[in-house]
C-alpha cells in the first residue's frame, strides 16, 4: 500500500507517518520509484504499536523507542524476559518525593509475603510513589499497603498467565512490554467502576 | 510564615507559589503591608496538595481546580461520595480507539459477578481502555479481563475501608479523591514488583 493508504488504515495523518519514519520509529517502505515506497501489514502493525504507545500509554518518543529496541532484540529465552521488559519501561511517573518510605515499603511487602530484592527499579518506583502519596494525605498504611499487595500479585498471575500462552520469547517480551504499559489504564478504570460497585454493594 | 518560607516547607521556589495564588489554587495569605503577607498551616497543607496532584499525579491546572472545587463543597452526606469524586477526578486517559470492546467488558464484569450501571464515566474509561489496549495488540481476553476485575475488587475494598475510618464526610471525600488519583501509581508499582515475586516463584 502506499503511505497515504498506510495512514488511513493506522487512522493517523500521513505527516505522522512521515514524523514516524524520519524518527525511525517506522522502518522504511520498499522504493518503487524515486518518490514513493509501498507498505506492507508489517508496517501497519508497527504503526498502530507506535499510535496506541504514545496515544494511549502516553510515553515520549524516547520511550517507545526504547521499547522498540527490546522487541527487536528479544531475549533467546524465558529467562530474564522480565528484567528486560522492566529495563525498557518508562518508570512509573513520580518526582523527588520530600521524605522516604522505605520502611513501611519493605514492612508491607514482608507481609504480604514477598521476597523482595532491594535494589530493583521496580521497588525504587514503589517507594517513591507511595512517599508521594503520603505526602499528599493519604493515609498509606503498613497494613492497607499489604492488602493492595496481595491484589496486585494477582494482577500479576493474570499478567504472567497471559504471557506463558505466547507461542515464543519474541511475542512473550511483547505482550509484558506493552501489556504492562496499556493495561495499566485498564486497572485504573476497573478499580474506579469497582470502588462504586463495592460502595453499592455495603 | 512569609512566602519564602511557605514556598522552602512546601519545597517550590517562589514563583510557584506566586503562581498557584495568581490562579486560585492556594488562597491568598493575611496581609500585613501593602508588599507582605503572612501564611498558616492551611496554606502550607493545601501547597502540598496542590503540588503532589501536579507532579506526582501527573494533573494539569483544571483538574486540580475543579479537584480542589469538590473538596470545599463536600457533600452534606457520605451518600453519593463516590459519584461527587468520580465526577471531579479527570478520566483515565485514553483517546479515539478505533473501534470498541462494550461486549467483551459487559461479559468480563458479569463473570466477575458486577451489577454495572451500563451508562457511568468509568465504565466509559474503561471501555476505551480495554478497546485501546486490543488495538496495541495485547491478547486482553473476556476471562482475563474477568480476572483483573475480581482482583481490582480487593482494591476497591481497601480503599472504602481506608474512607471508612475517616472522621467526616469532608475528609472521607478528600481521601477518595486524592487516593484515587496518587495510589494509582502505587498499585502500577506494585504490579511491576508482583510481577517479579510471581516470576520468581513460578
Amino acid at each position: 500500500m502506499r503511505i497515504s493508504e498506510l495512514a488511513d488504515a493506522g487512522g493517523v495523518p500521513v505527516h505522522t507517518v512521515k514524523y514516524y519514519l524520519r524518527e525511525g520509529l517506522l522502518m522504511p517502505g520498499r522504493a518503487t520509484s524515486r518518490t514513493r515506497a509501498e507498505y506492507g501489514t508489517e508496517h501497519l502493525d508497527r504503526l498502530r504499536l507506535v499510535r496506541s504507545l504514545v496515544e494511549h500509554g502516553g510515553l515520549g518518543l524516547a520511550d517507545v523507542r526504547r521499547i522498540l529496541d527490546a522487541l527487536e532484540a528479544p531475549p533467546a529465552s524465558r529467562h530474564d524476559l522480565l528484567g528486560v521488559a522492566h529495563e525498557s519501561l518508562p518508570g512509573v511517573r513520580v518526582e523527588d518525593p520530600t521524605a522516604d518510605s522505605d520502611a513501611v515499603v519493605l514492612e508491607a511487602l514482608a507481609d504480604a509475603g514477598w521476597p523482595v530484592e532491594h535494589d530493583g527499579p521496580a521497588l525504587s518506583s514503589l517507594i517513591r510513589a507511595v512517599t508521594a502519596a503520603r505526602d499528599a494525605g493519604v493515609p498509606l498504611t503498613r497494613h492497607s499497603l499489604a492488602r493492595y499487595a496481595r491484589a496486585m500479585r494477582r494482577v500479576a498471575r493474570v499478567d504472567l498467565d497471559v504471557v506463558g500462552d505466547a507461542p515464543s520469547a519474541a511475542e512473550a517480551l511483547r505482550i509484558v512490554v506493552v501489556g504492562t504499559v496499556m493495561v495499566d489504564p485498564v486497572l485504573a478504570a476497573l478499580r474506579r467502576v469497582a470502588q462504586s460497585v463495592e460502595s453499592a454493594d455495603r
